[in-house]
């Protein structure tokens, strides 16, 4: 029994200014060539498949078109659930009357305890989806005393776990941060202060946890706890990583692998990094140089309209750092504020708003206070 | 063969800043509970489902609980296409695959010549969706030298026409505005100056024409080609309108007949007139003096807080309009000047911006232009 595992799409996203839209159009007709190619039981998104709650028409119409391919043209089902991006009930309209066409978009804490049943080789495989979800949401639905993250989501997953058929295997799909995993630059925090987080444990009785939310591939405390990662790169921090989606094998004794397969956008994001006449020198070699480039002038001499002259030979340079153009004093100084701690900082404006220095007792209640937050 | 006609449910509309979404409810609750006790084939809705092209999340919400009652649980096909209020690609995510279970959302010209064919006592009968449109959409899609709204609705009238099977019945569904209907003034004008209209004339080969867009029931042309009106009032100016749904009967010939069954809103849309003193003690004998009122006070001296006196025995007065206020002169200058003619203004303006009067030609073009464009 095979099924893919993405999450985090994304669709309509702008990037420095720029729609990636296309981009997504042709990573997702690399995924519909893949899936005909290679047959699987099941497709699972695990949460952001657009932007934002409310997605432009341009993104609702390539999720549409490639909902067409996907469930009418070849027939796989596909199983869906809202992340902290998309608009639940926005995405969910309709959804008890798509069922039929194999189009599952579990969107509610109703559809929770219902999962999706797939009869498959090894026998039916049951897939729970775990809309996203905030501890308000569960206090209010359910009537339950949580108040963090981790207590919402060991709840629920209880919730599903009463459900379980000892003929099933059992896929949970979730759209949450699970403690311990590698963030990156282009996801959103689901709040403030790092109480966002999940143990893993309360998924270990799953046969596989699908993961949304983070865009860096990963595993967290069991080989079939896993984010698949973004559709693409959605930062330049990502450069190095691989994007694409997961191919997920279950067989009798439920885990069985879990294989990246890649997927390519056509521009990708990179940083390039030197003096401006050598990157120029170098784009005659460089066979992508429509890429979506982030380049970083070591140059320590004033340029007039680098940008410009980048775009020459790199179109899609969309953005340029200098951190070569601080010289001499003024690189000595910027370097000394730079290096300057959260405590200086807390030190002179505290002298600037109330004319008086710290004492001693406020300047390490301060100090412990810094302390603590850092190490969060 | 019966089927229920109805249009412009306007779902997350406010009025004067209230929500009318609770007696949206409850019409469309109503509408539910005939349709259990009178079995039809079909329920036809005509656009303008939703208000704006991105509705509240809870117009939404609503919307997805009334087709789960009416597809899901009574099992009746609902047929609908997006009127100038909706966002036809947002309304039609998915459509493809809602179909199998009886929702058929007919949002693009490719769905237009495809029709939801129904099979009934008389046999077949085929529901052609025509989207809202404007001359510029079918000019793009049809490569069509289109330039009005009557080229581009004669042009898709003989596109379906041209599908028609002689064993089927074939009804239309469209939102435009047919030339010599009557307008309301709660619709928005799909374009300025009276373009709009188109003939009905176009529409005589169907066997039933159901329109959407002008919220007064009516037919226009034929007995078989008819507004439904809208699901309730949205404007003061509709207090004295029938609002509800058309039961359309089709036999063996065709159309058989057609019946406007009553729906009410809680709260009706009313205009009151009279003085202050006078209102406030009728009130202790109106039994609906929870309305959405208008109050026209006709005190002709100041009255101080009439909005408080008002809402303390009508608490839904939404809007107050004082005419008697004007006394003496000035109401006599007030009168002068609301009678001035549009040709008098110009008269006005013209002096007022170049200076000299307008000559006798130019009087006279002014003239005429005006009488032209005062009789299109």
């Amino acid at each position: 029994m095979k099924f893919l595992h993405t999450s985090d799409w994304h669709i309509g996203r702008q990037f420095h200014g720029v729609s990636l839209l296309e981009d997504q159009r042709a990573v997702l007709s690399q995924l519909i060539d893949y899936i005909s190619e290679n047959p699987v039981d099941a497709l699972v998104i695990a949460g952001d498949i657009y932007d934002r709650s409310v997605p432009p028409t341009a993104a609702i119409e390539l999720m549409n078109q490639f909902v067409g391919r996907v469930c009418d043209e070849l027939s796989l089902p596909i199983i869906l659930i809202p992340g902290n991006h998309d608009g639940a009930e926005r995405l969910g309209f309709g959804s008890s009357q798509m069922k039929g066409s194999g189009l599952h978009i579990l969107s509610s804490f109703d559809d929770m305890t219902q999962p999706v049943v797939i009869t498959s080789d090894i026998g039916e495989v049951a897939f729970y989806g775990m809309p996203y979800n905030d501890p308000e949401m569960v206090r209010h639905y359910f009537k339950q005393p949580v108040s963090t993250f981790d207590d919402a989501h060991k709840f629920l997953a209880d919730e599903i776990k009463s459900q379980f058929s000892p003929k099933q295997k059992n896929v949970l799909i979730s759209h949450c941060f699970v403690d311990g995993a590698i963030e990156s630059e282009s996801e959103r925090p689901l709040c403030i202060g790092g109480s966002e987080r999940v143990s893993h444990e309360h998924f270990v009785d799953f046969d596989y946890v699908a993961l949304g939310h983070l865009h860096q591939p990963q595993k967290k405390g069991q080989d079939y706890i896993r984010y698949s990662g973004s559709l693409m790169k959605y930062s330049f921090s990502e450069q190095h990583q691989k994007k694409g989606v997961t191919l997920v094998e279950l067989d009798k004794n439920g885990f069985k692998s879990a294989t990246h397969i890649d997927l390519k956008a056509p521009h990708q994001m990179r940083i390039i990094e030197g003096e401006l006449i050598n990157i120029i020198e170098q784009a005659k070699e460089d066979s992508n140089h429509e890429d979506y480039l982030l380049v970083r002038l070591m140059d320590t001499h004033a340029i007039l309209n680098p940008m410009e002259k980048l775009r020459s030979v790199y179109p899609n340079v969309l953005h340029i750092e200098k951190p070569g153009m601080l010289i001499g004093v003024e690189k000595e100084l910027a370097a000394a504020k730079l290096s300057r701690s959260e405590m200086d900082m807390f030190r002179d404006f505290f002298k600037e708003t109330q004319n008086v220095d710290l004492s001693h007792e406020q300047d390490e209640a301060i100090s412990d206070l810094i302390m603590q937050l850092s190490h969060q």
